[in-house]
């Protein structure tokens, strides 16, 4: 019998928001793979520490930091082959992802890599997009509003293209892209509606106006939000 | 002691998709209140049906069939004074939401009413677009997609503008719009690459192509997804 391979969202950094199907999964998979640095600790690891009964297989797949803007193709050929050792040899592989598996998740390599040869399954989870909407006390998205997502490092131009109607934007993954983010938003008149979140529901969370937030401080989770209808939704 | 509410994500459809801090505040509440047609059960209650303790005082928020697309403001008036009355008593009260409170949710209208008065905490949740996504096995977008949500209801120029560019799009909320969504898409060239869902986790679930759907069947828990990139995620 081959063992089963999930993909779990653990979702956006509170340990308390990750679903009861995935906390169930996690406690019963055999082994708990999950993303970490070259070095040291990995965040999902550590957000899901107190919900693991102990005694499981870990894997940790670590990221060279240097990988530039596409992950290491090598790395997830080696983690697809360390799991689908356990999956042959009959043992459950749950593979930790922060916020869903499928919204802009790392998870996706593994997918692509197994999803053929092994059962896999997707655990949604809650995703940073309504932690850092639910944060900041108001809707991201309403009615009939246009709502686009956006990776802070697309070129200017691409930015510009879609943020300068005003409808609601997410622009995520700023990181080092911050400052250029900002000048953007101030040039097309949108700072003073955009609201800044870094680690949501994390202990570390941060909201700031714009101008308060210091570019070289700014974390890779992290996001801005522009709310269609600025406070209009009110109504 | 002024009560306190809650806007509980109760995640897309499967029970078990409810976050933890959602199962736990669900379950302490004094009140419980959901929405629910002007006659008969109530989607949201009936997804938590099997958590509830028993002994809550319960609150049906019930719409009239007969709104068109705005909600009836005198319902949320009446649920707000309703709510307010039992907050300044003492007692907590948890709204249920399907999926995510602040993501095209109607919790927006009475978090507008009541939030300057109470304290109110808003729990997000598993949103059907990501739950679509898991249940179709790909991933909604990933590395630098633009990933755009598009409210079915929005008329024919609007939505090609938006589709046209064939990038990550999520077509929401499609009920009685389903036809002439697939007409666009179709027009578009892109049906092919067009993936229906309707009632993703729940036990009523069916993914089928566009030319497979009745457009007389379709109700508004469904979406259309169109991955970017095609199948070119998986390399």
């Amino acid at each position: 019998m081959t063992g089963r391979l999930y993909g779990l969202g653990i979702g956006p950094g509170d340990p308390e928001l990750i679903t009861l199907k995935a906390y169930r999964l996690l406690r019963a998979a055999d082994v708990v793979a999950y993303p970490a640095p070259e070095q040291g600790e990995s965040l999902a690891r550590r957000l899901v520490a107190g919900h693991l009964p102990g005694g499981q297989e870990e894997l940790a797949i670590r990221m060279p930091m240097t990988a530039a803007r596409f992950p290491a193709q090598e790395v997830y050929d080696w983690a697809a082959a360390e799991l689908g050792r356990h999956l042959e040899a009959g043992r459950s592989a749950a593979v930790l992802c922060e916020g869903d598996p499928f919204f802009y998740g790392s998870f996706m390599y593994l997918f692509g890599r197994m999803a053929e040869r092994f059962p896999v399954e997707v655990v949604p989870g809650v995703s940073s997009l309504t932690a850092c909407s639910a944060e900041l006390g108001a809707p991201l998205a309403s009615r009939n509003d246009v709502l686009t997502v956006l990776p802070a490092p697309l070129d200017d131009a691409q930015l510009r293209a879609r943020l300068q109607g005003g409808e609601a934007a997410a622009v995520i993954k700023l990181g080092r892209h911050f400052a250029r983010v900002r000048d953007l938003l101030t040039e097309l008149g949108l700072a003073e509606r955009a609201r800044y979140v870094e680690h949501a529901t994390m202990a570390s969370q941060r909201i700031l106006p714009l101008d308060r937030v210091d570019p070289a401080q700014v974390p890779y989770f992290s996001m801005i939000l522009l709310h269609a209808r600025g406070e209009a939704w009110r109504v």
